[in-house]
């Protein structure tokens, strides 16, 4: 069986295994107050050219995206997203759970576009009944989107200044970030992302971790963060398991050498499946490749391959995602383009 | 520096890591749905003699208390605890985030006693206004105490006893449970906890691993459980990460093999303080040793050993915590006691 | 100036304040346990031909909106509204604080149709991953809706079925009841809501009372639903106030006679401003009548009529809300219609 | 029936009765922005000597002090009261509800002393571990208390310095704060309380209103007050039904007037049960006197006087609460005499 459902279908790239165990024994005090904590820190500090940025490690992206906004919205306000966000359709009411609405922004193939923001606001601030209304108090977007698509820097710009013309913050889920920084003509950096946004994360469990996601605040993070990750459930004791594999993927820039194989081998997919003729629900230029396939199609794979479904594209066809990953081999690829 | 500041000082226990590495490239579903997870839970039915048994993984204590108990009351309803349990006084608030009151009762040297929880209700539904009040929903006892002691199985049923009476789930916080389970003279077995609580968890990041806690629910767990998980943010996606270790801890009897460790080195130090004549805060049967040190004694230490500060005794006296674990060895306590 | 801004712009009808006066020292129990609770739970009962309903008197429109979404729905689920509900927009995220997500559905002239619910919730249970999503708990409705519109017998009928294939209750914001029933050719009776939803509340503040809703479960009220009215804050220690209000409401159909007058007012209106040549933006058959304004209309008013804005209509127009109710008189639409 | 249960119990005071209907027709906005609110709000301003204050209005008690709790909490902080403190027991859980902990402290005769507060602080930021704790936010206190105790200037001076030390918020629940401000012997002004707390409340329902309490801000409130209100449901639509109470209350000193009829009438009370032997559980200096009655006093009284119960205070004695109020008259003071 070919294994395409997901990009989080293996365990952790070999040298966060190996750091494990060479540092096993060491006796270090808990809840991320341990050295490899520290360095993974200041690496990733370096990596974002962030030198002021505070930098906490939190064990998966909902409750991340959960922590994030509850921890930086006042009472009032509530967070704008893609009506197709993950925090507006995936993560079982995590966010309204902490008491705050989800407004849903219209998405461009998986994006919040600045003039829609711009737009949402203005139109809130001029309702003369907008003390009964929910406040808006942060842009959520995700880089990559759901889809699987970008933001230019210039997008972000925009985006960046939007929120500062209303004080809002501005977060980046970056569950996927290193198939972000890696892809074939993204224009947008690990610094450009400091610099631009309020808030954002570095996904590890999808990018080479066995758990956890790094949350940079470029310019600070609230008061008592620590107090409401532990509020929240999130402190692990073992922070050191966090802080050790996060070091090891800001070592020697792991972290985008295995990025690049992800969307090395989407590469050579999509290419395939071009030569193929195979049709794309929408041009993704990350690791995740959306095809539409056809009944017959799909009932040939049954058994073979494994892909995530998507949606209906209609009757007799659907959207199925290939998802590659860090761990992917390009023969795994030669395989199913034979195989399709 | 002799470190014996806490029971998660060290990683995992090495079986742990390998299978980790055995397994690294096998791929699986997501979301606890693997086969991993399918095997530890099946091991630890049997360990708990709860063929019904729902098992669920999440990834530290605080998390799951708060899961758990937010799972289980109703709106109107608070959770009963030890005023020095762990969710009334070390969680941030992370029960009260969740919208419940949690309850103080007498602390008896860290346990709850029935006839306090009776006394408790019996009062509450005597009084004619306890419609305005907070409903008694839940018992929570951890077993071993966050003072290291032990309820004994006459203890436990009249506990089950006096909740059931007032249709009331009995929740065990089971973080430390090896080093009850091995206590020298505790006549409480797993079984024991499955047949007379409604749920418990066997604490993971204590006791072997590098995180986690496996939630029981002898009798089944509430409808929707695994979404209130997710929306709770604690829903890994690598749930294999939990399953291996689990798996691991309850292949061939691990956990208890490991757990006695703890409970063989804490011996050995208490009977070598005694020896010494150290005087003992109280008499703590588990992996936890709380001595009485003078300021002098205390002053020798520095820089040698490393204790957990726990409260202050006198003027010149101070309690500290000596902590034992699954990975301590027998020669760090000899090395501890010639030392003192 | 004549002041057609809203419907809530007087105070009680004399009958009440009368009422109030007439009882003002009769001693009585508190927290609604009030004799003159009990006999205007009993005649609301009779008007609903529900005998075996519970009643319960809250005093705002928004609070009741979220005490009783919050004690009906279960942890994960949300609650599904049109777009343009109330509760959707115009309270201040008050669902969202207790924990819920408020799901947009097509509104379709402020209504929501049962063929989008039964979609909604076909697409939802269809999708293999919404165990991860937000489960629809209750569908909320608004009659009259914020435009003003009404349900018919048969849509009520529809929404009922789907509402009981997906074990959802039906909930009716009638914050302006007494205009739908009473509205010329509605085919809705109080017995048919009562008979058709599983909670509804019956309008008292923007019908002729100083406060007050009363919220009705034909089929019970959930368990403990007094002690969640406390904890919401929301339980007036004279409850005697809200009794004694629904009570003369209730008593010789005061409520359905004062009602007319909004209906039979807002008729009068229409037809005058239809005969005057006015555009309508659409067919409101209750008490709020919205009319497309040019700007020099709009100029040619002010400091002489007072009207709700609505909404921009286009650059040069706007939409305007004229509001009657059970206080308006026919002079001063009279007067309003010389003025337009 | 001489009724003695609570002080809660009659309607309002005929004035505000009367100024009902002299208002009832004037069209005026909602919200609380109407002229009565504004000119209620001027008056309390002068009462309090605190031009610059900030005053809302809240329909209850529980709802003020959940709405004013949870506004000007942090997430991470809780709120300290005495264990017999009203949000401590007996408002079901409203705080709780909101997210946030009641820390019990030791109550003295209903109070809480500066000297607790202080070690209950000093003894937190003490404990290197606070980061995983509740941090104090905020002090609540109830004057009168719960037993109808007063605090001294001198005690209320101590309780903001220590507040103030610690950088948290002093909150006064005075819901039967007339009946403080009237007591014999008492030294606390409202200008006192304005000056040395950052909120209170001036209770209205238990002192002449049917409903409402002012809550003031002497040095202004939180930003999006009013937003937060309406977010837990209690901001009024007629806000004039609050704005007219407190005006007619505040209006040549009748707040102050009627609250000293239920001293005079206690005291005559006191006096009198004094003069008969009768046994006091503590001494009550405000509207509320606490009897021990034996069970054959007890049974004497069935169906002659109702009293609210307290306590059991042996077993064959319980502690009797018996409220006086603005309405009690004194012949039903004496008649009371004569009976027991």
């Amino acid at each position: 069986m070919l294994y395409f459902e997901n990009d989080y279908c293996e365990g952790a790239h070999p040298a966060i295994l190996q750091k494990l165990i060479d540092t096993n024994f060491d006796k270090v005090p808990g809840y991320g107050t341990d050295p490899y904590c520290a360095s993974a820190k200041e690496k990733i500090r370096a990596a974002c050219s962030a030198p002021e940025a505070d930098v906490f490690f939190i064990s998966g992206g909902t409750q991340t995206n959960a922590i994030v906004i509850a921890s930086m919205l006042n009472r009032w306000q509530g967070v704008l997203a893609a009506a197709t966000g993950h925090i507006a359709g995936h993560e079982a009411g995590a966010i309204e759970y902490t008491g705050h609405k989800v407004i849903s922004l219209p998405a461009h193939e998986g994006k919040v576009s600045a003039g829609d923001v711009e737009n949402w606001c203005a139109t809130f601030y001029a309702d003369a009944n907008h003390d009964h209304m929910v406040f808006p108090g942060m842009v959520y977007i995700s880089h990559p989107s759901e889809y699987g698509t970008l933001y230019t820097k210039r997008e972000l710009e925009e985006l960046h200044a939007v929120c500062a013309r209303y004080h809002m913050p501005l977060f980046m889920d970056g569950a996927r970030l290193g198939y972000a920084l890696t892809s074939e003509g993204t224009d947008v950096t690990l610094a450009d992302i400091a610099a631009l946004t309020d808030v954002f994360y570095i996904g590890g469990t999808k990018v080479g971790a066995l758990c956890g996601e790094a949350v940079v605040f470029p310019h600070g993070a609230p008061a008592h963060f620590m107090t409401m990750v532990k509020q929240q459930g999130a402190l692990l004791a073992k922070g050191r398991l966090m802080g050790i594999q996060f070091d090891v993927l800001f070592t020697d820039d792991l972290y985008t050498r295995i990025s690049r194989n992800a969307i090395d081998t989407a590469n050579a997919l999509k290419k395939g499946l071009a030569d193929k003729g195979y049709q794309f629900f929408m041009d993704s230029p990350t690791n995740q490749v959306f095809v539409v396939l056809s009944n017959s199609q799909l009932a040939a794979l049954e058994g073979k391959a494994k892909f995530g479904f998507w949606e209906k594209y209609d009757d007799s066809h659907t959207v199925m995602r290939i998802a590659t990953s860090w761990a992917t081999h390009m023969e795994e690829i030669q395989a199913l383009l034979e195989l399709m």
